[in-house]
């Protein structure tokens, strides 16, 4: 079911791979929602994966570019406002990428060289978005920018490593770019902090099946899905909530704001249980 | 302009007066976005403000009834779902009252009954409503549940007063029931922390005008009036935020998350030069 | 091993019951510390309890007091004062009931009248210490007073029931009361949110030993003990931590900063395992 | 009036560069309460500072060492446990330069390169000392290790700059760090989050003074100064403190927790007048 909540406006959709992205869902989502979009990834992204599909499907531009590279950013920018005809309404950085998790540094043992590219590609690409948009006088006023996070940038998931602190620096540049672009053009920047989403990028993480299902069951309403989480991003570019911005908002099915669940605490309970039988039938 | 974002949903509005009040502006909305509504304020409310009109207006029911009488509750969740002939999808508490700041009690002499009487119109209220939905389940699974708040439950703004310690506790009230109408029904349930808003309500808070002025430089959006509110509160009574619950949502233009901003700064210091000008005068 | 923190320094310990209690470490530290201290119950807990005992031990009076009401407070600061000869230097707030957790209520079927005096006795009180203290000047400048408090303040645990709602209440009690307390008189108020603890009190919520196991494995550093508790306190009481208020500190090994734990994920596993053996042996 | 705290331990002191450094207190008041000391600092603020002065007064080894050179760190660690004869207890991690501010180079118009070095030295520099501790087992169980942050990381003050993303993710690293740390050695992580301080770093930022006054007036105790900050180090050094791990420890006075207090309302409000007044005086 559509609105046209996002009638007559313009996207950029970073980090689209395939139809397991959050990204790809976004953009079918804006695109039912009336806005135009254009598509953007890596060239290697392009090549992996299915995105020029997802452009011809949506009548959208699909643009190789490096988020890390300020140059590309600005080609980014001309060719979306060229195919336009217009500046951009609203934007979706959906860019993450650990060199540590995918050589399996522990957070203990990481590689400085690899950690300096992961802050580069998951958090700075967002400033440099936000920065060229700037300079180049990109955005409309009241547009609207969002950046997927994820809730260990609060609080430590063992696994997740390098990519909390990265998560903390992206939602910072959000408060920090929103401040300024707020205050000079009416854009509003957030982050939205998404349910673990089992996607191409999310199955890297360690143990993710198991994380999956306890953050299921921590949470009342069961995590968010990618699609739930392209309408909550269509919500925020749309003009319903032109006066939310610099902050993070958690998009997880309350996990954040549950301590312990009584659904989660039968299956560690199980275990439990099952422990001290152990220990008992040991000492019988 | 309308989105049918509501279409064939059901919703109760407990708090409107005039309007002036954000309930008032949020019934108005929910019901050109295809919403139908009962209103329901004290009978005190009905006879000094204005919601028969706006009950004439919308086609609504109006309600008279205590929010901290359960019978009246009971009452109000019947007659509204006989009007509807369903059950519920979403509802607004827009209630609080604090007799000790109506009293000028500063917070270091409070009444204690004042203060009983305050955290049972403006918090237990919230939880009344809740519980006595559930009691009747009144409330279509993946319904949705707002209460409206202000910041200063997480930081103190002098002369805020007992109302200050009154949000924290809606707030928890918001998490607590969420995490219960979430598991066992889908429900959510959230609080809008909002701009200071030029109410009948607001009026009472002393020094309100300077605040709204400081209040207004600090947000890069500056404050979020009624309508904005309204506009947010439909996007998260609609099907397009279904996995947000627990959540106390910030919708202030930024201020909760501004220390300091440059245009707050201007006015601030300009009193210090001045200040310091006089002083340098006396010496002279 | 004691370092003199306290030399010099007069106390209030409100709560404790016996050996178990947070409050019963904190005043033998304190009193360890070179404080003289004054202890204070109400009659009830002072039958059931052994806090004669600790008197005797510690040279200190023995009070016993309704926190809930005003006219007994000012009886404890008056006694107080003219035992040790001079005004308060620290008070401890460690008071916590819930009637309908008592009575089984679960949390959507809470009868109001438990829960009005589970607000009056576990945060209102908190309040009415505070306030009878300004009204009589009787705790010196750069005093410190702190309550105990709880993470289900910030999160929902399932069987916390109400006293959720009521800490965080206390927490923003705290800050409220913090902020003028400090203006006039640089008088520190804070919370500390300890660990679960097994004291009489805390062995009233329900799984209490599982979420126990829980909290200790999700704690990098283990659960914070009674002992490690009092320890702390001392700190908050002393001249070294003079400018620190209005806070909310986080006393608990980790646990509020960890999202999920290797070791508290072995045991959730080990279930998840099991369950998929079972179904696997079902269906073969 | 020193109590022994750190009596019988170690530690390292990253930082001081002069006696108006907040490092240069903590290694002063842990020397007075104890403890054994190592400075170090950059072979350049060795030049332009006076710490050979410090390491003469305490018998305190003075170590040129580049804290973003992991091989430099090595260095500091050997020579701080040949001088002490054993491992570490305590370290205080105070480093913090923001090349885009010292260059004026404002939010919107960062050098990339410049922003890579900040992150390099304020924040990564404390990954590095963690990292080089940990493989080099440099620290003695139940250790603490700290780091100085500013309120920055949560809310946009104008004129902070990249200083802030930076900061946001010290503080992440403090909890991702401190979550393996506790887990295997019992050693806590944790950022203290301190009142703007007049140190020859903080008289970079932009506005310094104003921000100062507006800081001092918002927080009922005052702006925390460099000593006050040095008896908190002292105490979260001591074992008095052992289960506080993973958090950011607000130090300022209050500040973090007002909205908006008398004091400061007085000064901005004047401005507000004498602007009315203006305004007025035209149209008359």
């Amino acid at each position: 079911m559509a609105y046209n909540l996002l009638k007559g406006k313009n996207g950029i959709i970073f980090g689209a791979l395939n139809d397991m992205s959050i990204a790809w869902k976004v953009a079918e989502k804006a695109h039912e929602e009336g806005a135009k979009i254009s598509l953007t990834n890596t060239a290697t992204a392009l090549r992996l994966g299915d995105l020029q599909q997802l452009g011809d499907k949506l009548g959208a531009p699909v643009i190789a570019a490096d988020a890390t590279s300020v140059e590309d950013l600005e080609r980014v920018f001309k060719e979306s406002m060229d195919f336009f005809g217009g500046k951009i309404d609203f934007i979706l950085h959906s860019i993450g990428m650990s060199l540590n998790v995918r050589k399996k540094n522990p957070y203990d043992d990481l590689n400085y060289e690899y950690m300096n590219k992961t802050i580069d590609i998951s958090a700075i690409s967002f400033h440099k978005i936000l920065q060229t948009a700037r300079k180049l006088d990109a955005i409309n006023d009241w547009g609207s920018v969002l950046a997927l996070s994820y809730v260990a940038a609060q609080r430590t998931f063992y696994g997740y490593n390098e990519m909390a602190d990265v998560k903390a620096m992206l939602e910072s540049i959000a408060r920090s770019f929103g401040y300024i672009y707020g205050r000079d053009k009416k854009i509003r920047v957030n982050t939205i902090s998404q349910s673990p989403t089992l996607t191409t990028a999310g199955s890297g993480v360690k143990g993710i099946n198991d994380l999956l299902d306890f953050s299921e069951r921590m949470s009342p309403l069961g995590n968010a899905t990618a699609e739930d989480c392209a309408n909550y991003c269509v919500v925020m570019f749309s003009d319903l909530s032109k006066k939310v911005t610099m902050q993070n908002l958690m998009h997880d099915g309350g996990f954040s704001s549950v301590g312990m669940s009584w659904r989660a605490m039968q299956i560690y309970s199980k275990s439990l249980d099952d422990i001290e039988k152990e220990i008992k039938e040991v000492i019988d």
